[in-house]
């Protein structure tokens, strides 16, 4: 036990999950908060509630790594195989242990109940492993040394598994390392194109590691900092007082983070000193807040997308008046006042509602309703509008399925109007055409600039 | 490649998995698929982007299963290691792949792009190994046999790995048992209270075997059949003719299913013979437009978010006219009539924004409104409003966070009001109040009706 916790495995016990039926959330939430605390995590493996599989992942995982986090399988039915498992890795018998017998009676009992028969085997554990007890539900955890490695069992349960997490493997961890982690999100610049900006940034044998990951056009950029334990990290590099890098302390990882940020340029969307972890949405709430400033949406494709994404961002309603879902050619005539002979086919000589002129009315008309409802000065400072083709019908040669025109209007009199193309399917082109309204609105409200992905035209007042 | 596929092996590939910082939805997604088509998965695992642990799990799970299925680690980035780690597995060496390279830069040029350099590499494979085609993204998938293991490899966005799945793995499967799986869905009832009026049809040693997983509501009850391969499943139990069970076909499930059906009554929506996997908006869409009716939607709290289910419904616009985000008071009071005089404080004696009575002057002004733009009689038939206190602020002693009221007013002059108190934090809030009001639709559509879940008070006309 003297060892330190280099390494760490988590394992998930449950047929529910091998089998697809519940997803696992607690190998994400035990790694998240190993890393904080300087233990990283190198694998999360997942098997059935079968004692011969989890033995034999107990017994590798313990040779793999100095720490070892079980979830899972300690129940009271026939189905809960943790205890004996545990049992067979460590070569001892099952013992009944006292304490843990009166504490899942007490359990019962504090709810005017009997403890149910089956409950009793709870209190069962290996001759040389300690139980751990948990004050929210009837499962007590289990602690053991396997070799080098400690082993601790906890319930599956989330609402149980996480206080006894706290309670008793938090204060057990000797972490090897300090770490220091970052993140930078950034809209406007596929993967690939983000990785040949950063370059040799993200070269596998940095410290720090810098990694991405992708979604639906928001690219994050994570910056991991490790060093041995009780290490300072290094100083930055940079010769910058602070005049000139007034928002970074010292140490490399904010060297890489200055570096990450300046290779990205305008598509970089986390404020600086801002918490990595916020979406765009949250971003933009921020930046409209700050300034005091309001938005309306206008929606065809999107259908309320764009609303909820912003109004999921607590505090949402200091910066958002709402708008209008105009599903239908007739809601965006009568509700955003666009010309009926607008919506005409193309073979007419009208645009046709998936275009540009549409959607600058749909944007002209929602900026000019919701300023007038909310009137005066108070008034709506910016509306986003989506028109387009989701698929997987409606679309045609001349526009096909995917092609959507985005609107950004401003009380400031400017208008940005551009044509994507996205594909991947109706989901993917409502999240994609969604997300880009809010970029487009972010490059607005920081007052910069950038072709986005999938961009094939512009309009521009 | 003669021997069945009677074990599955899922593996995970991403420094953001084992980190924690992303939520691995893939392996879940997987085993569902793959034990519906009669192949257990039997372990998940998940490692960091590492060629040697990558290269050491495929190694691993090629010797315990007959199939193995890796995602993620495809991207063009250093750090997608996938490509490499197979070629090490297998004692191959990379090559470019032409094929795989033109359809690479097929997917750039087709968004008038150009390929960047670092992308060439997803045309990468291994000598022995095959390139398959992403139509979604442009990581190429791999597949490669491993001594008996026929290994699949995937890209990680869902996007991407979920149609190379269906066209790629579904169909190279050799299931050694066969299944039969069926899904109902239910709204309106307690996973606990499901599983209390399912009684011993959940008995685990029971064939079909049902199960249950709950998700904002909705209640998902499955039903599998499994059976050695070739052998027919047992004819149904029931003596149904045609006339008294029009819509089963023979055999166990179905008995399995009536009786599901029977036991949960009110809160199946998924239609006899439908597809159990189809989502409550998804079922709300057809059944509106099977009796060619029309809705619009007026949304405080949620923001949109009702509208954008409705609207991710690929067909929906025969069934959706659109609506109002009315986040403010001046958007309830300019755009659906709500007076003014009803949203001062409960001190001054009228009844706040968060009310039953303004809930109904949305959904009253929702119809008229939407009606009177559609005209005559292709109006619309009915209307949801929604508002509420998603929280985290907003809250008061008589109002508590969570306090939602959900109205449905229909053209026929039924007027469904009720008043809900959902709790598990903001997201939870809301995804509850959208869910919730299409399950008010839904039942009203079905002439059903049920006290639903969280509901604490109701005005009904």
């Amino acid at each position: 036990m003297a060892q330190t916790h280099s390494r760490a495995i988590v394992l998930s016990i449950g047929d529910e999950l091998v089998l697809g039926q519940s997803l696992d959330t607690n190998s994400r939430w035990l790694s998240e908060r190993l890393l904080d605390r300087g233990v990283a995590v190198v694998r999360h493996v997942t098997v059935a509630d079968d004692a011969h599989a989890i033995a034999s992942e107990i017994g590798r995982a313990s040779g793999d790594a100095e720490l070892v986090v079980v979830t899972g399988g300690l129940g009271p039915t026939m189905d809960d195989l943790t205890r004996e498992a545990l049992a067979g890795a460590m070569g001892d018998e099952l013992v009944e242990d006292g304490a843990a017998l009166a504490q899942v009676r007490a359990w019962f009992s504090t709810r005017g109940r009997e403890m149910p028969a089956p409950n009793r085997v709870q209190a069962l554990r290996p001759a040389r492993a300690e139980c751990l007890g948990n004050t929210a539900g009837t499962a007590p955890g289990l602690r053991a040394a396997i070799g080098r490695a400690d082993v601790f069992c906890l319930p599956g349960p989330p609402r149980e598994m996480r206080p006894m997490f706290e309670r008793f493997v938090a204060p057990a961890l000797r972490p090897s390392r300090e770490v220091r982690a970052r993140i930078v999100r950034t809209f406007g610049l596929g993967e690939s194109r983000v990785a040949e900006l950063l370059g040799d940034l993200m070269d596998r044998d940095r410290n720090p590691l810098v990694g991405t990951t992708a979604s639906a056009g928001v690219v994050t950029v994570r910056m991991r900092w490790e060093g041995a334990r009780g290490a300072d990290p290094p100083r930055s590099d940079a010769a910058s007082g602070p005049g000139t890098a007034p928002f970074w302390g010292d140490g490399a990882i904010d060297d890489t983070e200055r570096r990450v940020r300046a290779a990205l340029g305008a598509a970089v969307f986390t404020p600086i000193g801002g918490d990595g972890d916020q979406e765009l949405a949250a971003v933009v709430v921020d930046l409209l807040r700050s300034r005091g400033e309001r938005l309306a949406v206008a929606e065809s494709c999107t259908g309320g997308l764009v609303g909820s994404l912003i109004t999921a961002v607590s505090g949402s309603s200091a910066a958002f008046t709402g708008g209008w879902i105009t599903y239908t050619n007739a809601m965006k005539a009568g509700e955003l006042g666009v010309p009926q002979d607008m919506f005409a086919e193309v073979q007419a000589g009208a645009p046709g509602a998936v275009s540009g002129e549409v959607a600058r009315m749909m944007a002209a008309g929602a900026l000019t309703r919701a300023t007038h409802e909310i009137g005066g000065a108070a008034g709506v400072h910016h509306a986003l509008a989506v028109t387009g083709i989701a698929g997987p019908d409606g679309g045609s040669e001349a526009k096909p399925v995917g092609t959507v025109w985005v609107c950004r209007a401003s009380g400031d009199g400017t208008v940005d109007c551009r044509r994507f193309h996205f594909g991947g399917g109706r989901d993917s082109v409502r999240e994609w055409s969604a997300v880009t309204a809010l970029g487009m609105l972010r490059l607005k409200l920081d007052g910069q600039d950038l072709k986005l992905p999938g961009e094939q035209e512009r309009w521009r007042a």
